[in-house]
């Protein structure tokens, strides 16, 4: 299985592309799209929400990902296998949280260049290429050069942003839920939102924070969209303010 | 084939981890994307849509169908069987309108939970694992408990209002087209519609009415944006004016 | 393969639709998403980016092209196979870029009507039915009559004018960059553009043009909409400034 994890767009010409260049290589092989509206340009975003999927997909599993403002530039390209899935992308930091919070990452550089290589789109010309030859059982040996450490590491801690809205309106964050006590409040944007188990627990349009279901707290409203009520954008800062 | 009909948004990340928990499941089947832009948490909106695409698609297909404001709480959890096509999802109307019109619903209740049962992605974490069982044919019997209704059932006539706006800016209402007369006119927000016989046959920017591929009374303007131009919005009333 | 390349949107009910007839009909055959996002009734726009991509997909796949304005009138269906590969659609210019381009195009009129056609899904109806057939290796001799010509000619030279503008804000011309001068500036919208080589090599906001990855001229800007920032639509004209 390889899982598209990019900011390429859900509606643009790219994704396509990618698929069909992986059919020609690895025909057998299921593609999933993920998320292709990573914040655009946003690798350290994209870094702590890939973290949070990525146990939510079978081990052996290959991810695309592809959020890459330095294409066509001096940023490397990287093979990872840590905490039994693969990765394949730029060596921007994307896969850096989840190679530090798995503790037992493998590094590759990827050396070999594709006879046609475009200077924006090389999800399509190199990554996918890279991906479908791990896909299918044949590791890239040749076009591989082991690496001890890659070339940007995000802080594996949590990251106490907005990272990602969805259609709904809720927000989702970069705290992992796991770790905070289930009555604290979350602060964000001048607002304090209360704990709620759920939608049906919760008056139509009242906000309140839960662990979502990838682990992460998320800021959602009832039947609404927090986004809007609150004022929520990607990037802004939340502080968990633990109870007394 | 499994055809999924949510509102979790096309661009969001619910999708395709539904699509990796099917595969993991019945990696041969199919999976159609048959719309993820219900109107959110309008499960009444959804089941008139679900009713009008169903006999589009294959007997013996399984629709994974969520519209769900009420993950987490009280609803069950319910697998149909109605005209030849089998249902999964929750228990709050979404299969009623379908169920209804076709008369020979079987119905059970799901009573199986997963051993990780996230509090907002019963789509993924139940009703996935539920429709790839019974699209390879392996009907899982020991997961369920046949009950005698669904425990929300809406008017299964017309719903006279408008359902869903594309990305033409065309609006589809509930209304079935068959018995509506075909010099008709609907009334929608203030205007009234005369029928058309489709784009080519009226003027640019024209508004008319027309009985669209799934059979339902559908407002359009030639080359232009009917829902802009008249002011539509999913929910708003229409009226058939049937001719003296 | 089955290359999907249409104006259906990528979040409505209809490409879930044409995928399920499909399936029922080419079972084993990939299909692939390219685009459904052409600018909605622009055969223009469409015939000028189907031009471009149309390389980038294997020999022998089926283009299932559908921008279609005409549906239900007088506009004839086509099947066209030209430089290797087939396309299946409205006898609307849609193909005609590339027909003319290729210099060896065959072009068959679809004669055949199903039991059952919609007014405004020919997609759905007809040309998925057709489409399925070529890919599968049936090529559908009795639902064609071979043809001299196509119905509509679009000039097959560069079209200067934006032809897309994608989730980035990066606007598509439909101008070759192949025949480009690598130091010329591109104006649009009363700006004047440099050249660019890359994302990493200007500064954040700035705006520069690109060969992008499918030969056209491509306006982007650093970490930024380069569309929000010029003003830039579907439509506008652009003018390549060689230099002295």
């Amino acid at each position: 299985m390889i899982v598209l994890f990019t900011d390429f767009g859900t509606c643009d010409p790219y994704v396509g592309q990618v698929k069909a260049r992986i059919a020609q290589l690895a025909p057998n092989e299921l593609v999933v799209d993920l998320l292709h509206e990573v914040p655009p340009f946003n690798a350290h975003a994209g870094a702590h929400l890939l973290a949070a999927f990525a146990p939510h997909f079978p081990p052996g599993c290959v991810f695309l990902g592809v959020v890459d403002p330095g294409v066509g530039g001096a940023r490397d390209a990287v093979v990872v296998t840590a905490g039994a899935r693969w990765f394949v992308g730029p060596d921007n930091g994307l896969f850096s949280v989840w190679a530090a919070r798995a503790g037992d990452a493998k590094i590759w550089r990827i050396t070999w260049r594709p006879p046609q290589l475009s200077a924006s789109f090389h999800g399509r010309d190199l990554f996918a290429v890279v991906a479908a030859d791990i896909a299918r059982g044949a590791f890239p040996q040749e076009k591989l050069v082991a690496v001890e450490r890659l070339g940007v590491e995000f802080d594996a801690g949590d990251l106490a942003r907005i990272l990602y809205v969805d259609h709904y309106g809720n927000a989702w964050t970069g705290v992992r839920a796991s770790a905070v006590p289930p009555n604290a409040r979350v602060l964000v944007a001048g607002h304090t939102i209360p704990p709620g188990e759920g939608y049906p627990f919760v008056g139509k349009g009242e906000a309140f924070w839960f662990a979502n279901s990838v682990g992460l707290v998320e800021i959602a409203a009832n039947r609404d969209s927090a986004a809007r009520r609150l004022g929520l954008e990607v990037g802004d800062r939340v502080t968990v303010q633990r109870p007394n």
